[in-house]
């Protein structure tokens, strides 16, 4: 662990088949007003909204509703958030849903007592916040981006066509959020194995830097061989509890910061991603999967220990009598094989891009240097053309 | 992840070369008395003492001193510090040195106001702790038992040979937990293979139960492979400090009770290992080396699948055509013969039981239900008879 680091994620996680049992208790530490925010009309259809509901009531809370959040939320919805929590002085505000809604519902949290213009003062001058914050929790309906426990919001300016994501600190991280594994049964096939594939896509963005392999490398390992075994095991029987347990579990402790710790990091993949998902609204987990294969076999050269370790140790390649080189590329091939087994989308095209958008999605891409190598904007016009 | 969970650690790990800078920031959170609670004199031979000091000077702290805590830290020493607490108005134990002293700290904590026997109603009645407490902190010099951040603490009464663990809930757990793996550098060589077989065994202690293998074991897997490449590392080059940062941080993450997430978990080796420790005082690692060997010879038949798979994930032994018994005999061959290789002491008689002792230590081990047999007294003593 070369690199000095602090830990600190006080979030509570309630886990498992009772742990909306817990809500109640949770919410007794809160004021009277909670801002409920979710998306469409899945929760509504599960039934978990009317149970949210149920103890909401129980609990003597007025509610206040934010719906219809929709996948990469905008500013202005979140806008929407920022008033109704002034309006009302909420002094919760419960997100029910996936890392949209969660992301929506911090966003809120640090906006609505901002005297000025949110969106440039944290997702584009990340400047510390220092006005009035309101408490977030989760309960996780979708499985994928980690929100439920950390400080990262993605917020979509449609105006600008930019989408910037913050990692607030910890005061901003969920107070608690409630994890049934049941609650994914109902998400698509699509969605689940997007999910599945984003958390794998953070595990790698956090690996694939360094010329050391730390504690922190053979965790993310771990939850890289957890994540393929379980989403083979949830394909087969979707209400596997086991297998979607797991993929659950993964994908929180995938981005609670833990997996990070002593590593720079790299995530030029979700700075390719958030920019084709201003333009095309695409499944999160689907875009990080067509821009990570071309990505990955553009870096491996300057990286290829590394590479070829994520080979032997992540996917069972045998090593015996190959050159590192030929052990890297082995690894990113069964990575791509992965995709194609699970029905992850790989191309730009299939995911609603034109032509015309891979240029300005380009141009628009923030370039970082944690990687094995800097991008250059031909570069990643190049790796876009390579999964167009 | 079957088993349903709350999972809450808020801790503050300040970690690395220059981790100490932390202190004084924190510092300022608390109020003028600090109770600074060590070993014997080896931080006052390596400099830490000196700078622990002049940050409590410069922080202008007043500073009261519990020195002389001992490994297996005993009720009357625990009682000095609650004596000393009540006389000053202590708002810090500060605790630097290894898991006894922090063990030690957190007792002191919780019983320097309880009008009852403290060991008694916290360690043998396992009341709920509903007295004033004082929060701790800690600054980590040697490695192994994660009790900078967790709620352990194991407490030893000389009066009446019973050594005592207690859990406790969150709020006990340090505030802050420093570690600066180079201060683990004067360790011995006998007390870092102790530390590390230490964690491997919390490790195993929590892997060998259930009928599954969920992300929590994958996890399991991962730290003590890293914790056996690191060991090697480490006797290779004490002061090669990827080695001794991976070893500190694997011993942290192998009891901050993230690895035992939706896990019945064991632990019958350390209720042996406790009453041990209460006969013979021996360091704590060794013990736990001794009494795990003859262990799990004992009990593998009981959970073959999951002996099988340390012996392949772990291990990386070969499963092809052999049987599941011989696979899982195997790995416990690997454990013995790591444990030769690192000079793990692991013959009673070596760590300085008498015959005589046995019977006493088997009568007075608590029997556990969590693992793969329930044990009986008899079954216990011949276990120890197998590594006098």
């Amino acid at each position: 662990m070369k690199l000095d680091f602090t830990y600190y994620n006080p979030t509570t996680i309630h886990f498992g088949k009772e742990s909306l049992s817990n809500l109640k208790g949770e919410l007794e530490q809160y004021g009277e007003t909670v801002l409920l925010v979710y998306g469409k009309t899945a929760i509504k259809k599960n039934g978990i909204y009317d149970n949210v509901i149920a103890t909401l009531n129980e609990a003597g809370k007025k509610v206040v509703e934010l719906s219809g959040v929709m996948p990469n939320p905008t500013y202005s919805k979140m806008l929407e958030g920022c008033e109704l929590v002034r309006k009302n002085d909420v002094s919760l505000i419960l997100a029910v849903g996936g890392g949209s809604v969660i992301d929506c519902a911090k966003g809120i949290s640090v906006s609505a007592y901002c005297d000025d213009d949110p969106f440039t003062k944290y997702w584009l001058q990340f400047q510390p916040v220092d006005n009035k914050t309101v408490p977030v929790a989760s309960i996780l309906t979708m499985v994928g981006t980690g929100s439920e426990m950390n400080g990262g919001s993605v917020i979509t300016n449609e105006e600008t066509k930019i989408k910037a994501g913050r990692v607030f600190p910890a005061d901003i991280y969920p107070k608690f959020s409630i994890l049934n594994p049941e609650y994914t049964y109902t998400v698509s096939r699509y969605q689940m194995v997007s999910g599945v594939f984003d958390t794998m896509s953070h595990l790698m963005e956090q690996y694939f830097t360094g010329d050391d392999c730390n504690t922190t490398d053979y965790l993310i390992e771990a939850l890289l061989r957890s994540s393929i075994d379980n989403a083979r095991a949830a394909l087969k029987d979707p209400e596997d509890y086991e297998a979607r347990s797991n993929i659950m579990w993964n994908a929180t402790l995938a981005l609670n910061t833990m997996t990070g710790l002593s590593k720079a990091q790299d995530w030029q993949v979700h700075m390719i991603e958030h920019q084709l998902g201003a333009y095309t609204d695409c499944a999160h987990g689907m875009g990080l999967a067509a821009v990570s294969l071309p990505y990955y076999r553009h870096i491996y050269p300057h990286g290829v220990d590394k590479f070829a370790r994520f080979a032997t140790e992540v996917w069972g390649i045998a090593a015996k009598g190959k050159s590192k080189e030929a052990i890297a590329k082995e690894g990113i091939d069964a990575l791509e094989a992965f995709c194609k087994e699970c029905g992850i989308v790989t191309s730009l095209k299939a995911l609603g891009a034109t032509e015309e958008m891979l240029p300005k999605i380009a141009e628009s891409t923030f370039i970082l240097e944690g990687g094995y190598k800097k991008l250059t904007t031909e570069e990643i016009l190049k790796i876009l053309k390579e999964c167009f």
